[in-house]
């Protein structure tokens, strides 16, 4: 007798405007997005659905393209979902995607890499449109500098000196994939990918390269600051308003 | 014996993000720019001064180059204004600068021209980043209607059909002096000059154009509707997020 199982494992793709929530992952008093979609799930299916969210992201932080899944029963198409779901979350959260993904896909563990974007506007006066959006950096930016900052960090490093405490990790060994900046005006863009990040990496190498930018660290001691393993060494954590989770890669 | 007059009237150029913000203008039990602006020069100069808007603004409405205008016994030299201004605004208000001007300059009174910027994001699903600063139409525009569309409204009309209610004036005549539209992607930028506004003129004159988009409204009776000078004929009063007060123009 066949037993045909209704339990599909479904992936979202989500884009949301982080200024409100206290990150990703579910907290005691605090909103986050997980709980926030996990109640939005509930209104349109009825279940208590166990999110896996692909990583956890800080307060503030936002993203273009951050990808989720869980197990559900519900009757809804797969194709249907994210209008339904769009019509219970707030609108600083958006379901762009749902696709039924295979029973043991998990979105944290099978991400093969994740591209985040990080966001500078650099100027005396700070842009109130922009206040969420870009961290504000009020010193001028030697940009050719930062451009060639950024080619020690692409490779295989251990990047402890890149790490907020308060993470346990087996290893902190990541890879960087790719790494660069564009420019346009006064605003700053920033573009890295590696096979996973470290707690606040991101923020930690931005924050060193806008370093670099002006003449804070130079450009000579990158290599040195990432063999040391000294979170002191290193420049500042970069706030969260800049950054932006913007794509993950999973092995079809 | 001379007197010197210690008064200035101060001039300051400011740009602001309204989502917070119940408009410019001061309300009880709602915060305001105008208020906040107020509180801030409070704090910095001690005098409660009396503060000309060039326009009102709505909720949710945006600024690029506010300009507004106040007198002033501050012996904090007009150049070191807007720095001291801005370490006691909220950073979604900014004092981009400020200028000493003639004793009778008003604001409003004076201003020959003002320029609004109208954005609108047309795509199925809203953008959650831009949900505050865009106004989602989820419908198909038709660019080119749209790009005709524009052109009747350039000119000296009675624009009481594009006027919402509430609103008392001497006259319903206005000069339009440049209306057009230009697009990128999923993205629509209208920008509108003209010598004064109507309540709500900006807001209405873009639903209207946006109805000519889904073909709601014929592109060949926006004329009548102008003439007709009925507000039921128009279009909707599309939303305050997508609208700036982008320069205001005076003779020098």
């Amino acid at each position: 007798k066949v037993v045909l199982n209704s339990v599909r494992n479904l992936a979202l793709l989500l884009s949301f405007n982080g200024s409100k929530y206290h990150g990703w992952q579910r907290q005691k008093n605090a909103v986050t997005v997980e709980e926030t979609l996990s109640n939005a799930i509930y209104k349109i299916t009825g279940e208590q659905a166990s999110i896996i969210g692909c990583s956890r992201t800080d307060a503030g932080v936002h993203a273009l393209g951050y990808v989720c899944n869980f197990k559900s029963n519900t009757k809804i198409p797969t194709e249907k979902l994210p209008l339904a779901l769009n019509t219970a979350l707030p609108n600083d959260i958006r379901t762009l995607k749902c696709k039924r993904v295979a029973d043991d896909f998990h979105s944290r563990f099978c991400a093969v890499s994740k591209t985040y974007i990080y966001k500078v506007y650099s100027d005396v006066i700070s842009n109130p449109l922009l206040k969420d959006f870009v961290y504000h950096f009020p010193y001028e930016l030697n940009y050719s500098k930062m451009e060639r900052a950024t080619l020690p960090f692409i490779g295989t490093h251990d990047f402890s000196a890149f790490m907020s405490s308060g993470s346990s990790q087996v290893t902190t060994v990541r890879e960087v994939i790719d790494f660069h900046v564009s420019k346009e005006n006064n605003h700053f863009n920033f573009e890295i990918t590696a096979n996973a990040f470290l707690y606040n990496m991101v923020r930690i190498i931005i924050g060193t390269v806008l370093y670099v930018g002006i003449g804070k660290i130079q450009l000579q001691d990158i290599e040195q600051i990432i063999a040391c393993r000294d979170r002191k060494r290193s420049g500042i954590t970069a706030g969260p308003e800049g950054l932006y989770l913007s794509s993950v890669k999973y092995n079809e």
